[in-house]
């Protein structure tokens, strides 16, 4: 098989750039693919993405795992996975097609004749299925597991090609618990795989509204001119979780808050906020951007006022009574394992320097919400009477990441009736309202360009180890100052989190 | 009465400034009270004032016409319009007290005794009904009717009080048809009342939406960084009417639209749009502004090329067929008269110098809709393929000011889908859904205003001679033009108008 990568469907205008691009030939091999991710994520994506014609006739989808399952069962794992949690309608005729190119090989990390019987199989698909000997290989494993997959992927041959066909590995977060160990980890997977043949996700950013922060920014003039501290006071960036940790003891307990969402996801979505205009989107410059950006941005200090954390207690959510963290199955009884963390950031850029950034993060929080907020300075002046604008707030732009996306604008507007009385109004922008076209799944986006080898959302080394550089003193200090403050569950975080801002005379959105 | 004036509920805490002033004791005298602006709008108003506990016990209305009606046929025919067109519910216990202050004055305007008799009546109201000798004059009568009312009240004595109480006459527009007849037409009221006690009323300013473009100016730190010339493109003001001139050729042959609508409403908006910031909203500070930037606009030049005109011929609205305006009862079938006018102004500030403002308005177009629209430049530099910005405007910020009243922010957002296509979308703030508060009536407003000796919102003498000083040479260009561009019904006016725009490459909104 020779087609190109970007294959194209000649019926439709290969010019119209605007059309997503279709994948070229290519198998793409899940490791750990009995996981919670491959069946409720990437299996659904994959099938998505053959429903919208964007897999090409040559793809293959690969398992591999310790169960002993035959190509069939594994074929009727995908299957319900699809039916449940697909966002496109089944069709049969798109199964059907898709399903021939599945193989299931069975074996454990360590076990050369599994990668060698993995390597005949692409091979074998390569010759029937015409996968064109491109290979993406989706590491849905535990990180420790990663030296094992990459080395056996070395020495079967999967690692390199040498006929002009491609070979990728996707890793997941975490991508280590600090700068040392993400070093580590970097060490083994680069050895292998060199930087542009690894893709790191983090599916935020394959999130539309987080990529509609840069159209948002670069493509209008109604914003830039404000996007500064001149005009801002500061950004408050929050993702909050309503569940909590029954069941995840396994990975959570010892990272917490601050590594698992603020390391990765929060950090990026500070880049995308706070970067400058990139020369254009290609890859290499956003990246250099978001370096540059990550590279300015340090701590506040003293992080004993500029910092908080929380444990989950008891309580009750949505009108379930809840436990705490430390009842939760598996964490230990004095686990100090934060559930909340929130963290002030200063950016020492020209456009930035005096803006906070905060960030905060938990689970078992009032409700499910990702949100970044751009915090206005008051008007300078007000030529009002001051009984007029009592209830005058600051303005805001919101970008409502999650759920309900889209955009939100708070300023003042008069009240109706005599007199200037001004109070904050909303003004919105939604999605869904907005565009016949529904959003891919951020595993829809993101599987895409792995097979089309874009690498634009998905955050290089470099950004990695900044982002554990930001974070560290922060994890080290709370390592040094006991156990996180309780909050109960279903409220917004521990006091201490509110303390936090009272102390520069702000308050946390109650989003 | 001794209540002194913006008398208050003793219910209600006096030092809430927020709430609505209530009007002292005081007197309504309608002149044309048999008119149609006088059924459909003063009376109702007056009631929902009532309605919404506005006036005091101690107030009257008193009709004046020459309709052969005694008091209980006036009380018939308020009550009749209040029941029509009032925005409260009816409630007899209002009306009730209301009613008891209802006189009828039955004269003509050169009638001497007529005067007395109205003199008379006055004075037993402040005694009877406890008026307290404040007494507002409302002229809803054509221009040329000024002098006589203005003389006999001056006559009758009811033009000046020596005691403290307030004489206060109301006019409405057109405030003279050109500088010279505004002149003398403010030297024949100014030399019964001083300027202070004229309320010149342009009911464009009673609308909350008008008055909030104060407040998102001026409450906001979000607009004013790019509200002026190094954002701004170009400003369009934009008063559509679908209805035709059918029954009002009297009062519209030989006026056109550019005199009706133009000199009035479309230059306060600008004004609005375009002036400094105040020193406060006290009145004389408000208007001090309004006069400095009207001071400063000027056409912009040859006018050939910066205006336009047009006069509505047959066409079909709203499944309906009409008829052009030269088949219309009572217009001359040689007409010149105007339908439609358009205009380029420039401002010659440091705010806007550059910036063109054009201004329109007509009747019988595609729909009833009056906007400003604050057109943004385009960005500086788009770092995007230039096949993804295919589908992107300008920014755009409209106020809405009726119908649907509100703001509309328009900005380009990222399609969702691979790739970074920037289309258009709306942001959208809407009045009504933001407050529980229903809007009151310009008229309830103005009303009020004129009540409680309140002016900010009505143009002084120099406001009306600056907008005819601003106009008057596109009128006497047009006089030696031949006949106005015919365009059909329901239309969005004549090809000259877009003509206009294209010259400088840009276009007219379809709001």
């Amino acid at each position: 098989m020779t087609a190109p990568e970007g294959w194209t469907n000649p019926l439709r205008d290969a010019r119209d750039k605007r059309l997503p691009r279709i994948a070229g030939p290519s198998a793409l091999v899940i490791f750990g693919v009995t996981g919670d991710l491959a069946r409720k994520k990437l299996m659904p994506a994959v099938y998505d993405l053959a429903a919208r014609g964007l897999l090409p006739p040559g793809f293959a989808l690969v398992g591999f795992a310790r169960r002993d399952w035959a190509d069939q069962d594994f074929g009727q794992v995908v299957h319900d996975a699809v039916k449940a949690h697909s966002r496109t309608p089944f069709r049969q005729d798109v199964w059907d097609s898709l399903a021939e190119g599945f193989r299931f090989v069975q074996g454990t990390f360590d076990d050369d004749k599994a990668f060698d019987t993995l390597a005949a199989t692409l091979a074998d698909l390569d010759r029937v299925r015409g996968t064109g000997g491109n290979h993406a290989f989706y590491l849905s494993v535990p990180p420790n597991a990663f030296p094992s997959v990459c080395q056996q992927l070395a020495r079967s041959g999967l690692a390199t090609s040498s006929d002009g066909s491609w070979r990728r590995v996707v890793i997941e977060k975490p991508f280590g618990h600090d700068l040392q160990s993400a070093r580590a980890l970097n060490a083994v997977v680069n050895e292998v795989f060199p930087e542009d043949a690894v893709f790191r996700i983090d599916h935020y950013l394959g999130k539309e509204t987080v990529q509609n922060i840069l159209a948002l920014r670069f493509a209008n003039q109604l914003f830039d001119p404000i996007w500064n501290a001149h005009y801002v006071d500061h950004v408050q960036i929050t993702m909050a979780e309503d569940i909590g940790l029954g069941g995840r003891a396994g990975y959570y307990d010892g990272i917490g808050a601050a590594r698992d969402v603020i390391q990765n996801h929060l950090l990026q979505l500070l880049a995308f906020i706070a970067m400058e205009e990139p020369v254009s989107f290609q890859p290499s410059e956003l990246q250099a951007e978001k370096v540059k950006v990550l590279s300015a941005t340090r701590l506040a200090q003293p992080l004993d006022e500029t910092t908080a954390r929380g444990q989950y207690a008891g309580g009750w959510q949505g009108g379930t009574q809840v436990v705490g963290l430390l009842e939760e199955d598996g964490f230990a009884h004095d686990s100090t394992t934060e559930t909340y963390a929130a963290i002030t950031l200063e950016v020492d850029t020209r456009r930035w320097a005096g803006v906070p950034f905060y960030l905060r993060t938990g689970k078992r929080l009032g409700r499910r919400v990702t949100e970044v907020a751009v915090v206005f300075k008051r008007a300078p002046h007000l030529p009002f009477d001051s009984t007029m604008t009592e209830e005058l707030g600051q303005n805001a732009l919101v970008v409502r990441v999650q759920p309900d996306e889209g955009i939100t604008l708070r300023f003042g507007s008069k009240v109706p009736g005599s007199g200037m009385e001004v109070r904050d109004v909303n003004m919105d922008f939604s999605y869904g309202q907005a565009f016949t076209e529904s959003s891919p799944e951020a595993y829809e986006r993101l599987i895409l360009d792995v097979l089309l080898g874009e690498p634009s959302l998905f955050p290089v080394n470099a950004e990695v180890e900044l982002s554990w550089k930001i974070l560290d003193p922060v994890i080290e200090h709370w390592a040094t100052e006991g156990s996180p403050d309780p909050y109960p569950a279903g409220t917004w975080g521990p006091r201490s989190a509110d303390d936090m801002m009272a102390r520069t005379s702000r308050t946390w959105r109650r989003p």
